[in-house]
């Protein structure tokens, strides 16, 4: 935290003694990351000024080292699943000593650059960045960025660090449980199908059905438009599936708000669930536990995503070794049965 | 944005020149901002380079003036009606060329404390502070940080500015609207009683009640704890207000969790929604069309509290004049009528 020149090292040293605190609080108190009290702060600031410690020389070679600042660059944080994640990293960041400043990108291309110069410019420690929808190419960060990408695949694989649920194995367990149950004609609803997490949840949902002996009835594939995801828009989109004769016994949804979209349809079509017609969706909405009748939905290890993917971070900013196992982590999903199967 | 001193001046306009593009965008490429593309950024930074401008001087000097960015405290972004209007700021100010961060404050004082030194030490030109559950005391921001206060009342109001939606008549508004439909043993459930919106709520209920002649029923005030707030622990506490043998024929929650659990409360109990209890929420959280039976509920406008607030802090920003009544708007609220009255 320490390891500028001597000159920097001294006064830093001296600073902590005049003011009667530890270096690394004099250093968090130059770098305004928080973490100290009021009167702390004060003390300090009087033994600099009193001593024509050069604030800013001391800020910016300070700075240049460590911020004690995380940046996290999220697609959407309206969406349930994203902010639980971005929530309890920054629970778990904080509680390290960071500080975390969030940015929404939108999941739009040009604005996900100019955040990514923002966060750089804001001189973060490291970046996490979520999803998103193409592969993330790392060699856009210009400086040198510490960064770990969740649920969405980097790239430039070698240096980059990818933890990610395990999308394929939760399409698997969906459609195994559907099958389970007696389902025979089964669908997907699908939707943002560039996202690596959409692609390996269907990928999941054709491995069941090899496995299992179904074949994959490409006209029970219904491709949602990524700007129609709202349940009344999808409802459309699932009736019109209905109504052009497509008949289904269960449906995968890779994401709740898919689902909640298609048992609406099946309301509408006279289609009863789970009777007639099984769902599952994906994300464990908290939603799922209020429509009528309840979801069964496959649920990710949001606190266990979120810890494992601050750790990985915190290794890379201290520089600790790591093995390739630890660079790319798929963490287990696990499925909730409701009422709708 | 460049009214720095004539040498500095002189530079950016000159880089400018040299580069083809205008000197905002010379200091957008500086600064970071990212509005900007990569072509363009490649092109000025070789114009500084080859003409040795000293880049940490420019930089460091137009930090100073302008960093086009604004900071956002949030209580909880994975609350739905935070994280939108939180969404909706960032589009906003992101359409008028300003980057937004955003940090999380856990309703926690030491966190926001930490962050907002965080976000003054990160420059930026401007903070929006949303909501928390003490009056905003305006002098903790060290430096000259222009504040918006939205859903929160600051301390010190003569330079403070508040923006926020009209709780008070929401409140009046759902009340009276439960009474039209015939209630007269009219029950509040509430929590956060520190905020400044509960507050509002609370009071907009009771005189409802006194304008149309009914008492308030102390025994009807349901208070739940600010740490059991989940459906399943409001369902608990209201359970026990049923059994202790409190009568009730419309509720108003005070937001749309609390609502929730009142359902299930009321389902567990044998109460049917509307026929024995009508229930009115507020924050219409998408969830009030998923649940059985679906929640009529008081909805903000978010879109113009948005908007209203990041308006004001540019004129702020950019040293525009300003009313008194600019610097305190309520934004008014109206009511979504579903299944549940």
């Amino acid at each position: 935290m320490m390891n500028g020149n001597d000159e920097n090292k001294i006064s830093i040293k001296r600073i902590a003694e005049l003011s009667g605190v530890s270096p690394a609080t004099v250093s968090r108190v130059i770098n305004n990351n928080g973490r100290f009290s009021e009167k702390t702060r004060r003390r300090v600031m009087k033994v600099i000024r009193e001593n024509n410690y050069g604030m800013n020389y001391v800020a910016k070679s300070l700075r240049m080292k460590k911020s004690f600042t995380i940046g996290v660059l999220v697609p959407d944080i309206s969406n349930a699943f994203f902010s639980s994640v971005v929530l309890r990293m920054e629970k778990y960041l904080y509680s390290k000593g960071y500080s975390v400043i969030i940015c929404n990108t939108d999941r739009d291309e040009h604005k996900e650059m100019a955040y990514l110069r923002t966060l750089e410019g804001k001189m973060v420690d490291g970046l996490l960045i979520i999803s998103g929808d193409q592969e993330f190419d790392t060699s856009v960060i210009q400086t040198q960025t510490l960064t770990v990408c969740i649920d969405r695949k980097p790239k430039n694989t070698e240096n980059a660090v990818f933890i990610s649920s395990d999308h394929y194995h939760g399409g698997l367990l969906a459609t195994e449980t559907l099958i389970k149950q007696g389902c025979k004609k089964l669908g997907i609803i699908i939707s943002h199908e560039n996202l690596y997490s959409s692609k390996e949840r269907l990928r999941g949902f054709k491995d069941a059905l090899e496995k299992n002996g179904l074949t994959c009835n490409p006209n029970r594939i219904i491709k949602i438009n990524d700007k129609e995801t709202k349940p009344e828009e999808v409802k459309l989109h699932v009736l019109k599936s209905f109504r052009d004769g497509n008949l289904y016994d269960g449906i995968f949804a890779v994401n709740d708000r898919l689902a909640f979209g298609t048992m609406k349809a099946c309301q509408d079509f006279g289609w009863k669930v789970p009777e007639n017609v099984k769902i599952i969706g994906f994300d464990d909405d908290p939603l799922c536990t209020y429509s009528s009748p309840s979801l069964s939905s496959v649920k990710q290890d949001i606190d266990q995503l979120a810890k494992v993917s601050c750790d990985i971070l915190l290794k890379l900013i201290n520089s600790e070794m790591m093995t390739s196992t630890e660079k790319c982590q798929m963490i287990p999903t696990s499925i909730i049965l409701r009422e709708s199967v």
